[in-house]
Parts: structure tokens; sequence; C-alpha cells
């Protein structure tokens, strides 16, 4: 069969990856697609580099509207990330009548609802399985593999500079921002690391699994996030003590009431396979009706484990090059037409348990106010501990976990609870999920 | 678009499964396969028990033939097991032209290479998700999802019978006869358990994957195959004591003189991910060279798991039930004429550490010979540990881990050992893989 054009566009981490995945395992790689994949041009600003990654194999430009316009090109790989051109790139491609891989979840989350209506329109693939989670299938998984189910809720660990920073966090017992350093150090955490540790980029990517799950539109702007750059170091240890470790998960749930969707801290039982990824690795736990659960773990991020995303993409579209656009597997899990506006749920009316830390004067009483106030708000408690405090100390640390609560229910018992003269700093209210 | 319309053969655990999560799911199956998916006609000896999963929704027949040639049958769904009349009635579907969805590792992993070429010739699908790993989208995350790696191994927790029974007998140190027993009574083992314990069904299972990762034919008559009967606790409590667990593991692994293919009792770290698999659960890690290492976690058995990877492949079907055949998924990840026949490398070739424990009298010089017969074959130790004698005994155990060796050295040096008069019994051998 014909070999499939392709056209790249930005030719950095990843971009350099797929050269070398494409070109080290072209036989494989044309043994399964049933034709070559040939990267027939390159644009990047940096020409001078996409010469040196590209090595004479591919037409180079700094103009990447050039290749987007090219007619020889087949399919366009996005590799430019952000919403600004890399929008009017995709978008002009699919006007094209080329077919897109793209692994910016920034755009999907954003703009991805304009884009797969642009694409459904011409009969193209978008394809961008490399947006979540690396090279973990996690895509096709949710898309396909799990397409029996109804979809109960995911939850993941999809930030790799997240895990590792709060994998060395709990190791070390060191301090958020020493340990940031140490992760922007050995290259696991950019510059301005503002995305990833705040959980915007978590965020996209869960928005984007929200969507395949449940058979809505991306719905970015509903979802409610919180990054780990506030976690002390004290609530990682007790909630060590009590048998939990705390993760940076993406979690998405359906309710009759709507469909959570949402990135925090998250308590998790350390007992659980999850709990134990390790780390700048990502795995992320999808519950269905029929099948249960069933994790998905391996390398979120990097050059070669994301260019295996990309190219599994561009095998999947060399498989169905000519195929009839009925033919194919729907954007979203769901066919277009069968997509419902379901709202999303906000944070307010979210149901979880919570990980409570008190700072409080260490002297009777005090435990049996909390308890009350926690007792009129129908909250009922799971566990508790009291820091036994050092000699001389006049405060301690009280660690309570809730069962199941509205979290509106429990805002309202914590301004109480702060309101008490006893009580000596801001209530730290961490979620908490069994994932069972 | 039109319903697809399915004859299933075989309504036991999982054909009621299926049944319950069509019916229940089948709005949500609907919306993503673009057309409803109907059951019209069910086969089984019992149709009573046919008559009473139906409920009136299919013809119910107790001759699987008139299914399989009914011209209203779009899919044949196998789930009668074994190669007798399954083989008669998949050959017969597909000769009638009618994609067919098995769950029947035994059935693909030995006459897989008859079933494909036939489908091939008639451009029908044969889909298998549900024979290797229940619920969990194995099939499709090493066919597709991976398509852009060079597969360099795959290791398996791929039976669940076997899984549990090791998870009790570290958990709770009893003999495995004892655990069988309490397996049997939960309804985790066959009343006759010898194709799961003595590692047959796993074989099976990591033949058919085999032939997926590397683009070769099913080669189970080249499998080496161990099973857990002979398995002693005391080994579990001294791998646990030295870091590793034992599980049933298949690995098949590309290596330059041809293909590794087995199933044994394997010690692996206890540290990694895999092994803190417990009880009945499965879970593949596929090693790419682009992605690293990739796990896959989820329920490998029952109704309702298994169910859902059977409509998960009559879903793909539905997506692409009338597209010409040249756009599909090739059966075995490649297309079929670039499957190459490469050999299955004899055991005593293949290089992998081993736990040796030997019985030996507690007297000086003892280990110096041993060491000494290591030595000799290249043999070189990772690690030793020599239980304490108790008061009085005049036995003790050693136990030895090695580093790389090829099994035929291993075996050679072990018959060595063997023949040392201060050696009281046969030593035992278990294979080690660090899975790094």
């Amino acid at each position: 069969m014909k070999p499939i054009n392709v056209g790249l566009l930005g030719i950095g981490t990843v971009g350099g990856g797929t050269f070398t995945v494409l070109s080290r395992n072209e036989a494989e790689i044309t043994r399964r697609a049933g034709r070559p994949i040939r990267i027939i041009a390159v644009a990047d600003k940096n020409v001078e580099l996409a010469r040196q990654v590209a090595g004479g194999k591919a037409r180079i430009t700094d103009d990447a509207f050039a290749v987007v316009n090219d007619p020889e090109v087949d399919v366009v790989v996005e590799l430019i990330g952000g919403y600004g051109v890399a929008k009017d790139l995709v978008l002009k491609a699919i006007e094209n009548g080329k077919h897109v891989v793209t692994a910016n979840k920034a755009l999907l989350a954003t703009h991805g609802n304009e884009i797969f209506a642009a694409a459904q329109k011409k009969g193209v693939v978008v394809a961008f399985e490399a947006a979540v989670a690396g090279g973990i299938p996690i895509i096709k998984a949710v898309r396909e593999g799990l397409s029996a189910n109804r979809i109960q809720w995911i939850a993941g660990i999809i930030n790799g500079t997240t895990n590792f920073i709060l994998s060395e966090m709990r190791d070390k017992g060191l301090p958020f921002a020493d340990v940031l350093k140490e992760a922007q150090r050995l290259g696991y955490a950019e510059a301005d690391p503002t995305f990833d540790i705040e959980g915007v980029d978590a965020a996209h990517k869960i928005t984007i699994l929200s969507a395949l799950a449940f058979g809505i539109p991306m719905q970015f702007e509903g979802a409610h996030i919180e990054g780990i750059s506030k976690l002390e170091a004290d609530d990682i240890k007790y909630a060590e003590q009590l048998g939990y470790r705390i993760k940076l998960l993406g979690i998405t749930r359906w309710t009759s009431e709507g469909v959570e969707l949402r990135v925090h801290p998250t308590l998790i039982p350390a007992r659980r396979l999850i709990a134990n990824v390790e780390g700048a690795m990502n795995a992320v736990l999808v519950q269905g009706d029929a099948v249960g659960a069933t994790l998905h773990y391996g390398k979120g991020a990097g050059a070669e484990p994301t260019a295996s995303a990309v190219i599994a993409d561009l095998v999947d579209i060399a498989r169905v090059l000519d195929a009839d656009p009925e033919h194919r597997v729907p954007y979203l899990a769901f066919q277009p037409d069968a997509v419902v506006n379901t709202p999303i749920l906000p944070i307010s009316e979210v149901e979880t348990s919570y990980y409570l830390r008190l700072r409080v004067e260490d002297k009777p009483g005090v435990l049996a106010d909390i308890t009350r106030i926690l007792a009129d708000h129908g909250i009922s408690i799971d566990a508790m501990v009291q820091r036994e405090p050092d000699e001389g100390e006049e405060q301690t640390d009280i660690i309570i976990l809730t069962h199941l609560v509205r979290e509106k229910g429990v805002d309202a018992a914590i301004a109480k609870i702060e309101a008490l003269p006893v009580v000596k700093r801001k209530v730290i209210r961490l979620r908490l999920e069994t994932l069972g």
C-alpha cells in the first residue's frame, strides 16, 4: 500500500522522539500498519535543530502553515502545544482535509468541542492518545477497550512532576519548596512549573477522560482545580501514620446530579496499587460497572514514551486511511450525535471523605467541642488521632478522618470550628478517596 | 444504522454475563457503537437455562450449528470453550461469512493459525479480547496501543486461580493442597483444576500474547509449562525473606536466538507493582523499547469482567461492520503477510536468574564445595543465606540466588551438587526475574 505522509509541527522533545522511534522501528511499524509511515515535512522555528534531527530525510521549514497546506501531507502531527497558533494550525489542517494527531491536552480540553465538530464535518480523524498519560494507551482503553461499561469514575495520577515531588516529600520528609528546586534541577519540573504544580495540566487531562468516559462535551471551565504547592510535609506524615498516601489525583465521577470533575491532593489507602505509583510514573484507575476496576500504569511523559502514543495514532490512521468516515471509532468514544450535555457538579455539592488537621490548645473539653460541631453538621467520624504534645508545648494537632459528606457541609462545620477560641490556625482540609 | 445481530453459543457464566451487561447498558453501548447490538439467537445444551437467561428476547436452540448457519446472524459469539466442537463451529461461522468473537484461549493457542487464515480468506473479523486476562483490554493495548514499539518482553499474572492460591499460601503459610481445597470451596478453582494449577491455561494466554507482540504464529507446542502444584510453602517464605514474591508468570521475550515462551513459578522483587497483585486479580507487564514498561491490571475472570471484553469486541465490529476488510486492525497485530516464523527457544537455552534451595549436612566445607561447583560452571552468586539449624538438627537449608545464567548451565551444576554426599535431597530450583 502507498506510504502515509506525515507533516510534523514542532521538533522539540516529543517531535525528536517521534523521529527516532519511527526510524528505529520502521520495519516493525510497517509490518503492523501495512504501509510505511514517513515524515516528509517538518516545521520548527529552530530550523537548525530541525535539520539536525531530520538529517536530510524531510523538508524543513520555519513556516508551520506551509506544512499544513502541503498537498502531499496526509497527516499533520501537532506538537507545538498551547492554545494559540496550535489551534489555528489544527483547524487549518482539518479544513484542508488532513488527519491530525496531537499531544496537546490544553488545546483539546479548552477547544476540543470546536475541533472535533470541524473534524466531523470534514470526515477526518483527530487522534490524541499522547495527550493523556504519555505512553499509556489510556485513551484507547476508555474509548474502545471498556466500551461495554457504564464508567462510574476515573481517578488518575496524570502529572509526573507532581507525583515525583510528592514521592520525594514523603521519602525524605522535605518541604514542597525544597523538593520543587530538586525536581527543577533534575529536569522533572520546568522553570515555570505553575501548570504542573497548580494542577492545571492534570485538569486538562481529566477533562479529556471525562468526556470520553461519559459521552459529554469537554468542560474544562467546570473543573475544580487545586495543586500541591500549599501541601505541608506534616500532612503527608500524618496521612502515612493513618495508612494513607497523598497523591495529586484527577478525578471524574458520574453522579445522578452531575459529573464530578476535579483535581486536588487526595488521601488514598496505602494498600491500593495506585498508592504505590512512585516518582514521575503515571497511572489511571477506571471503574466500570461490568469490569470493575482496571489500572493502567506507565510513563506519562518523556520523548519516546510520548512518541509511542503519537505513532500508535499514526498506525491507527494508516490502517483506516482510505476507509469511509462512518467506519471509525468516534472521537470521544460516543457517536457525535449521542453526546449529552450533562453539567459539571459544583465542588460544594461533591460528596467525599475528608482529612482535617486542627491546631488546638491542649486542654480538656476541646475534643468535645469539635466533635459536637461535626455531629451537628451530620458529619460522622471514621478515625481520629491526637498528637502527644511535646514537653512544655501548649498546642497540639488533632487529625480527623470523616465518612462521606457533602463539601458545603464540611466547610460549614470548619467555619464553626475555626471560630472556637481554642483552635489556633485555619483548619487544614484534604479530600480522601477510598477508591474501593 | 441497522442493528448488529448476534448469535450466542453457550449460556454459562460468561454468556449470562454478556446478556446481562448488554441489556443493562443497552443505551450506553448503542451511543458508543452507533447501532444497537442484539442477541437474536442462543444455543446451549441446557435449553431451560438458556430460556431463563434470555427471557424471551432471543430464539433458543440446542443446536449450535443452527445459529452458525442462521442467515440473520451477523456475528457469532463462541463461549463453549475447548478445541472440539468449538473449532468446527468457529470455522463454519467463518465459512458462512460471519464475524466471530471468542473467549476461547485454548482454541486460539492451538488452532489459531488455521482459524485466522480462514478468516482472512473470507474477510471476516475474529476478535478475542476476552481470551486473555478477562476484562483487561490487553489485546487492544498490545495490538494497537503499543504498535510503535519493538516489544521486548511480556510477563503476566494471567491465571486468577493460581494467583489466589499463591496469595493465600503466602498470607497464611499453608501448603498448596490445603489452599487448593479452600479455593475449590470458594469457587476460585474448578473441581478438576489441572489446566489452571499446572499452568496450561496461562500458557494458552501467553502464547496468544507472544504472537501479538512479535508478529509470529501461535506456537503453543513450543511453550515450556510448569505449574504450582509442587511449590512448597518454605520456598515462598525464603523468597519473602530475600525480598521476593513468587508468582505464576507467563513470560515471552524476544531474543536474537529465538522467542522465549514459558510459564512457571517465578521469584520477582517484592517492590515491583506486579508483585503486589493479590488474590484472583490479573496483571500484564509489557516492556516496549520506546514506551518502557506499562502495566495493565484488572479482573481476569468472572461473568461481567469477561463479558466486558466480549462486548468491547462486538462494539469494535459494530463500528466497522460494513467496512472493507483492508481497513481493519490485523488479527495478530501484524499484517498477515508480515508474520515471521521465528522459532521458540528451548527452555535449556533460556537465560535467567535462579533461586536454589539445597538441603545439606550442617558441617564445615559444605559451602566451599557448592560454591566451587557453581564457579566451575560460570555461575555467579547474587545472594546467599544459610538457615541457622535448630538445636540438635544436623541438616540445614542453603538458599542461593544466581545472576543470569543459561538453564542448561545451571542444570549441569545442580547435577554435580546433587552428587555431593553432604547434599540430602534434590535441589529445589526456581527461576527469578527482576522485570527491570
